[in-house]
C-alpha cells in the first residue's frame, strides 16, 4: 500500500528511539567502561533513568525554570546524579565527559540506513531532533547516516513538542508545513506536528525501552502513515 | 607539503565561487531560459551584475538598513532590477521564480566532490555559506555533494564577515575557534575567521570572476595554508 502524499518533499525525523537505539547503546557503553574500571551496576536501570531524567530536565528549559541548556548539558546535568545515586566512584573528569557523549554514538537500527537511503534518492531527509547539532552531526559521522541536513531543537532554541522546532524546521527548509512529513516512533512529536499542518508517519520501535516496555501504540492512530521500521516507510511512500 | 594542524576537526567551507562555480552555471541557466523564450541578452553581464548586486544588498541588511532576508530575497531583489535595466519582458512569475533558483542549482569546481569526499573521511566538512539552509540543501542534493552539515549565516541572522556567522558555527559545532579551519576563496572571509582564532585555507579560484577578472591573490597571504583547489586543500592536510 503506498500513500499518495504529493506534497511531501521533505522527510524531518526524531532521531533517539527513532533511528537509533539508545537504550542498548547506552547499555553497552556503560557495560564497557564498568568492566574497564571495575565498577559493577545494573547498567540497563542505569541507562533507563538516564533517558527517564531528560524529559523532566527538558520541561524545566521549556517552562523557563532553566535558561536554554543543550542536550549534552541536561544528560550530563542527569548523569551527575545517578553517579551519585548508582555510587559509582573512581571515574576521572574525561571519562565523565566521554560517557556523556555516548549519546554521540548510539547505533541504528537494523533497517535505518538502508531505508534513509532509500529514502533520500526522492525527499530531503533531515533530523528533527531534541539532540544538539553537535551531538547529531558526530552520530550520523559514527554510524554513517547520510543526512541531507541538521535540524535541532537547538535552532529554535525550543524543545519538542513546543511549535518553534516544527515551524522553525519549515522556515529553514523554505518549505510549507504539509510539504513536510515529521516521522517519529513517539505520539506526542507526531500530534504537535500534525496540529501545525505538517504531514506525519509513525515508526514503531516496540523495544525502544527494552525487552519488557510497552509503547504507545493503539489500532486507531491519526497518522498518515503508520509503518513497522524505516524500510516500510520507504515501501509506503513508494520509494 | 603536509600542514601539521592537529587540532582541527572540522573544515567550514565559503560555497559560491569557493566549492562551486557561480558564473558559468548562472550565466548557463539564463542563456537557456533565453533560448526557450526568444530572448537575447549579454547573460555574461547580466550574471556579473546579478552577483555584484549581492554584496551591496547583504552590507544594507549588515548595516540594518534592511531587516533580515534570506540571499533567495536578495537575490530576487537584485534580480528584479536587472530584469528592467535588461529590458527582459515576457517571464511568467513561475519562470522567474525558477530563474532566482539558479543560484540552488549552482555547479561544483572539477575538484569540489572528490577533494570534499576525501576530506570527509577525516573531518567533519560544512558550509559556512550566506546562501540560506535550503539553499545550500538543494544544492547538495542537486550536485551531490555529501555535507556532514548545513550551516549558514542564516542561522546567525547575520552575514559574513559578521564575527557571529562564525562564532554561532563553533557553537553548534560545540568546537573551539582553532579546531575550526575555514575554507574560501575569498580574503575578506578568511580575515574575519582568522581574527577570532579559525584557522585559514584560502582555496585559489581564478576562473570566479570569468576568465578576465583577476582575484585577489597576493605572495604573502597570511593563512595557515594556501591551496590550488580542494584536492590540493586535501594533499596538504595529509588525507
Amino acid at each position: 500500500m503506498s500513500k499518495d502524499l504529493p506534497s511531501v518533499k521533505a522527510l524531518t525525523f526524531d532521531v533517539f528511539g527513532t533511528v537509533v537505539d539508545w537504550r542498548s547503546s547506552v547499555i553497552r557503553e556503560c557495560s564497557e567502561l564498568g568492566e574497564h574500571k571495575g565498577i559493577t551496576a545494573d547498567w540497563a536501570a542505569f541507562a533507563d533513568k538516564w533517558r527517564g531524567g531528560y524529559a523532566p530536565a527538558m520541561d524545566q528549559v521549556r517552562k523557563s525554570e532553566l535558561s536554554w541548556k543543550s542536550i549534552d548539558d541536561l544528560h550530563r546535568m542527569v548523569l551527575d546524579r545517578l553517579l551519585d545515586e548508582f555510587n559509582i566512584a573512581g571515574l576521572t573528569e574525561e571519562e565523565i565527559v566521554h560517557l556523556n557523549k555516548a549519546w554521540h554514538r548510539l547505533t541504528p537500527w537494523p533497517d535505518s540506513i538502508e531505508g534513509l537511503t532509500r529514502l533520500k534518492e526522492k525527499y530531503i531527509i533531515a533530523t528533527l531532533s531534541n539532540g544538539n547539532v553537535s551531538l547529531l552531526v558526530n552520530m550520523a559521522k559514527h554510524s554513517g547516516i547520510a543526512w541531507d541536513c541538521i535540524l535541532s531543537s537547538e535552532l529554535a532554541k525550543h524543545y519538542k513538542p513546543d511549535k518553534e522546532v516544527y515551524l522553525t524546521a519549515a522556515s529553514l527548509l523554505d518549505l510549507k508545513p504539509e510539504q513536510i512529513m515529521m516521522c517519529a516512533a513517539h505520539r506526542d512529536d507526531l500530534e504537535a506536528a500534525s496540529a501545525l499542518g505538517l504531514k506525519t508517519a509513525y515508526i514503531s520501535r516496540p523495544l525502544e525501552f527494552g525487552p519488557n516496555s510497552k509503547n504507545d501504540e493503539t489500532d486507531d492512530m491519526p497518522f498518515d502513515i503508520i509503518a513497522r521500521d524505516i524500510m516500510d516507510l520507504a515501501r509506503k511512500l513508494g520509494v
